[in-house]
């Protein structure tokens, strides 16, 4: 039988509540307590079990995770940060799925109540005010990962998709490409899809070209939706040059399209994604990409999330990280 | 603030222990106080909390999942099926990645000890001594998925690595080719590794091409280790026409080198992979390969855990789901 803060405070001779302050605030206790207590704990090997912890100090040292889809790369690179984070400050992570489900959601929030976890990081999708509602109601503290929030003062970590859109666009122009086109989300709740169409409408601007700022296709998250997203491109803009694709994985769908349409990548069309999942460089062409930190930025989101528990705010309420332009093999010059 | 279990018993006039076992046992407590527990849990809205539970019940209705790679796309799939598992059954899953590091693998089993898991998953790796001694001396109930155990008796859930292996090399023996090699895992503690060489070894002797059997160099999991494996499997045997793979990666890897020497695939080798990830289908060209049910392995490993939970035993201890072959683009007659 493993031993009991109450089997602790027996053998010490003191109250449970003893016992709890000295784990929680020794300097309240006497020193002569203090010894007793120590000692019986280590004449038991008392280790207070994370039930009993959570009791003593209200901590469950465990933080809620909630992704739209663990099989998206781009997720997995970001997990992998966090991890790392979560194992340096002690804390456990539960990562749960939504599959961009509102009921799913809002169900696991439930959970991580009743679970007490920590804290809770928020991945991609827009906040919308039901999730809000619901964390703020059970004081659950979270950060947004790849998202943010303007209507709700909540800490974040992204990068700037405007900008990463622009330079994709802006590359692609200087390769001497005049018509490119887009493949962008067509998810509503997308928080990356707008600035990104408004990255691409601005290089355009820029170089005078803005009769193609309206070439855009949407697609949904996955490979197949932008296989046929490229159908329907190609189908309405066939002298397209270039393409910006606001994924690595969308990237992919459209160099299949193309290779089984016979038309060669880079060698008659260009292709940008976004991400740089790992698959960008294993892919064949391997795929010029705008690069997100994923590490970093699931790295900072948990410490980020740690800084809110311990002091009760941030300092950097939103947080951006570095994108950068990866040139691999899918583009080539006009 | 919210009720506890203590101001239940405070309204019901009953003791503490007796509103446990109107949860845990209701028919163990007279009806009128059985009744009057009821009420005070509906005025009050009383809900237990996990912690509360967790001393209550002794469950905490978690699951622990060791994982080698977060990132590697075989286990996306099992973990779908694995959290389809945990909400039908109501855990949660708690998901860590070892990155095959013994020492923070038996770090993680330590703190699902504190966090009371209800039972561990343990994908993929040799369950060694060290393993099983620290999950047995905590008492955790586990499971295998992706492996097995012959030195001690634990429930696991796996392909026929063997048969697979097998079908693989004998349907490239059928498209006529008769210079079969093969990359296999380097990994010491890999247990689908020995036996894919040994269906590789008797497809080639039941064709009479047993001078094959000792072409197969090794790699780690990933992509670039099989690109250089790749390299030097083409040094070594030039004249090779059929490579098989023992993961999608793999074959991802070979392919890329092969088309970086201007090799084509299918044209003049053809490639099989084993696993069919998600990226298998999206691969240029497509990968032929035997698929595993991971979506399936990942939800019978939840519910094989589960009834070992609730019953203290399982039907069948080492369960084997079915592998199969998908022809794609990969491959072609010699």
């Amino acid at each position: 039988m493993k031993p009991t803060i109450r089997d602790v405070a027996k053998r010490a001779g003191v109250s449970i509540s003893t016992v709890s302050r000295v784990m929680n605030a020794p300097d309240t206790v006497t020193e002569d307590k203090r010894l007793r207590v120590l000692e019986a704990i280590e004449e038991l090997k008392y280790q207070p079990n994370s039930f009993a912890r959570g009791l003593i100090y209200r901590k469950s040292y465990t933080l809620g995770l909630l992704i739209p889809d663990i099989e998206n790369l781009y997720y997995a690179g970001i997990i992998r940060g966090m991890q790392d984070a979560c194992i340096k400050l002690g804390y456990s992570l539960m990562i749960c799925n939504t599959d961009r489900d509102e009921g799913r959601l809002l169900a696991y929030i439930d959970a991580f109540h009743e679970k007490q976890v920590d804290g809770v990081i928020f991945a991609s999708d827009k906040l919308i005010p039901e999730y809000y509602e619901k964390l703020a109601g059970y004081r659950i503290p979270f950060v947004l990962v790849s998202s943010h929030s303007y209507e709700y003062e909540v800490p974040s970590v992204e990068v700037d998709d405007e900008a990463g859109a622009y330079d994709a666009v802006k590359f692609l122009i200087e390769l001497g490409h005049r018509k490119i086109a887009m493949i962008g989300f067509n998810d509503p709740n997308s928080v990356a899809g707008p600035p990104r169409c408004r990255g691409f409408a601005r290089a355009l601007a820029e170089a005078g070209l803005e009769h193609n700022s309206g070439n855009i296709v949407f697609a949904s998250h996955r490979f197949e939706h932008a296989y046929d997203a490229a159908r329907e491109l190609f189908a309405k803009y066939p002298d397209t040059t270039a393409v910006f694709c606001v994924a690595d994985e969308f990237a992919m769908g459209v160099i299949s399209y193309l290779k089984d349409r016979s038309i060669l990548v880079p060698g008659q069309v260009s292709v940008v994604g976004f991400d740089n999942v790992r698959m960008a460089g294993m892919f064949i062409p391997k795929l010029t990409t705008i690069a997100q930190p994923m590490y970093e930025m699931g790295y900072r989101s948990v410490e980020k999330l740690h800084e809110l528990l311990a002091t009760g705010r941030v300092q950097v309420t939103r947080e951006r990280l570095q994108h950068r332009l990866i040139v691999r093999e899918s583009t080539r010059e006009k």
